[in-house]
């Protein structure tokens, strides 16, 4: 258990405390409801740096009730999904992408640094104790949540003097529980997600607990989730917990795919960067990442130039919407269940992560 | 133990549990760092409401590794102190206040409502268990820490179906540990504490730690706290954590005592309420609440028109700005330790809080 204070964590030091008593695993139940056996925990302090890292079973955290990560949001999460393959081999999906995005909130949230690879060693060694929690179906994976938060045990803004970085894995039925096959999204410049200097960039919680309000509101209008307006101009930026997508024919007659571009209040999703390369990789029309004003969206809908709007996100993957309350007018989007852009791009990461179209982008477990 | 599925939870039913051994109560320790011996707990679930109270010895909290709080920083927190008064009296200053404000983050967080009088008077009994531990002194106090949580243990971004409101006292020194007499500053636009549209009006965690990264690089400058800046037009917004304000000589000629307005990105601090309750009743000069942007204060230290800037906050009382380090520049402010503004505000604060002058802004326990 020898500390690094310097550098990083080493997956060549894992601990492993194996259950003693497994669960009965339910069927295919609401998303991130229902845990594996086992977690990975690896503590950080000031003085002796990183602590070695151990599997054991999953279990209640003991916090101190001055933790910072209650009390000031010192936190931040990743997402990403564990694939059974039509050949039985688990695969993770562009999974150093996520590693580099939780080295910046943890920058961002003035948590320590650590050696990607190790973590993402370490996480392969868990999901390989729990690999029979791994659905065998193609509409069904297992998530995976690294989380990293400050378990500083004073008040007071400061730096944490100490860190658990943790990961825990839950079975992924539906997201959105339910029925419906498109999204219908609430948009008002009310309610705004992130704004420039600020943290929208990063998956720390904060850009979460806000959101709540909104998306209450959202329902009460008989929508699902929020479309996320930013601007006088009521730019289009994310929907809930989704990056967005248009698919169009342009104000310059061009078809396009287009997406708010990273100027930081938009947060770097793997399905948006896959969605980008997978359609650039086609150069059947223009892919652009772009602004998109709920004005623009509104003349290309009564011009008949929208085709189709969607959001992406880890846990969703790809989600058409269907409709819009936007100033008292419940906006009507074309979508169609086949033969859509969304469809085919939905199929074609599906048969990546699943191992039938070969890709450098998946990752053997 | 009955719950209550509406309504709140009742000081009647409180139940408690005296800690089995007390600590040794040190000198007077760096800000929150110190706990006294006892917390208060109160447990809700969205089948059963509020559980009864309970008081027990301060213990680690055991929660469940998906807890949105954790996550999602669904979490608020309050901030108040408790005095000891020249006649031995412990008082609290204009506790009302801090309810009025954790209700409304509470709203904000979907978080679910309570009665505050309950609160209070669950917290009074609390202060009183551990009432050994408010210093004997003028310039200590005992800090009291209220903090709700949810305990939602389950991944998704949704309203909490269980939460943990609970409150831990700690000892109150000097919270910016420095030697130095008068703050130093570092403003810049390119990081932003709150927008409209989001929470920087509520005391909810994500507002702090998304400030950290800020606060380390105003370090870099030789600065200890961060002014937040907000908009093209550079307004000052906070200090750190504190509320701010301006005695100046304003644009019209005017002596006027100016703090920005409770448009949704200020923090409504108890201290800000009731310094302008206080000079405004005093009636010697302009009491605003206005917007106050860089280039008028430049141009009012350079034409000698500021008389002086402080900062107020629960945890620092008021804390005068003695240099501000802004687009390449180190301003010098104005700044003189008696006969200030700021000095005669503290101690007519003082006054009350520790009883010397009678106020129905305070509160016994």
């Amino acid at each position: 258990m020898a500390g690094s204070s310097t550098g990083s964590f080493k997956a060549a030091d894992l601990v492993i405390q194996l259950s003693s008593s497994p669960k009965i695993k339910p069927d295919v139940v609401d998303f991130g409801t229902v845990f594996t056996d086992h977690m990975l925990t690896i503590e950080w302090n000031a003085n002796e740096g990183w602590q070695a890292p151990l599997i054991r079973a999953f279990r209640n955290l003991s916090l101190h009730p001055a933790c910072s990560a209650l009390h000031y949001g010192v936190q931040l999460f990743e997402g990403l999904m564990v694939y059974r393959g039509d050949d039985n081999r688990l695969r993770l999906f562009r999974p150093i992408l996520n590693m580099n995005r939780m080295t910046n909130s943890a920058k961002r949230a003035c948590l320590p640094a650590f050696d990607q690879s190790e973590l993402l060693e370490c996480i392969r060694r868990l999901i390989d104790i729990d690999q029979d929690w791994v659905p065998h179906s193609d509409s069904a994976s297992l998530y995976i949540r690294p989380t990293f938060i400050s378990t500083e045990p004073s008040l007071g803004v400061k730096k944490p003097t100490s860190a658990l970085l943790y990961v825990i894995l839950c079975q992924a039925g539906s997201y959105f529980n339910t029925e419906m096959r498109a999204l219908s999204l609430w948009a008002d410049p009310k309610y705004t997600r992130a704004w420039k200097g600020g943290t929208g960039d990063c998956k720390m919680g904060g850009n979460y607990g806000g959101t709540l309000f909104a998306q209450y509101e959202a329902a009460s209008y008989g929508c699902q989730q929020v479309l996320w307006l930013y601007g006088e101009d009521h730019q289009i930026t994310e929907a809930g917990t989704m990056n967005i997508f248009l698919h169009w024919i342009n104000d310059d007659g061009d078809e396009e795919l287009a997406t708010p571009p990273l100027d930081g209040i938009i947060l770097p999703g793997i399905t948006r960067q896959s969605i980008l390369d997978l359609t650039k990789k086609w150069d059947e029309f223009k892919v652009s990442e772009r602004y998109l004003t709920m004005a623009q969206l509104y003349s290309a809908l009564k011009q008949q130039r929208l085709k189709e709007m969607f959001g992406s996100g880890t846990a969703c993957s790809i989600c058409p919407v269907g409709s819009i309350v936007y100033q008292g007018t419940n906006l009507q989007l074309p979508y169609q269940e086949k033969h859509s852009l969304s469809s085919r791009i939905t199929t074609e990461l599906a048969d990546i992560q699943h191992g039938r179209s070969p890709s450098d982008w998946t990752y053997l477990v």
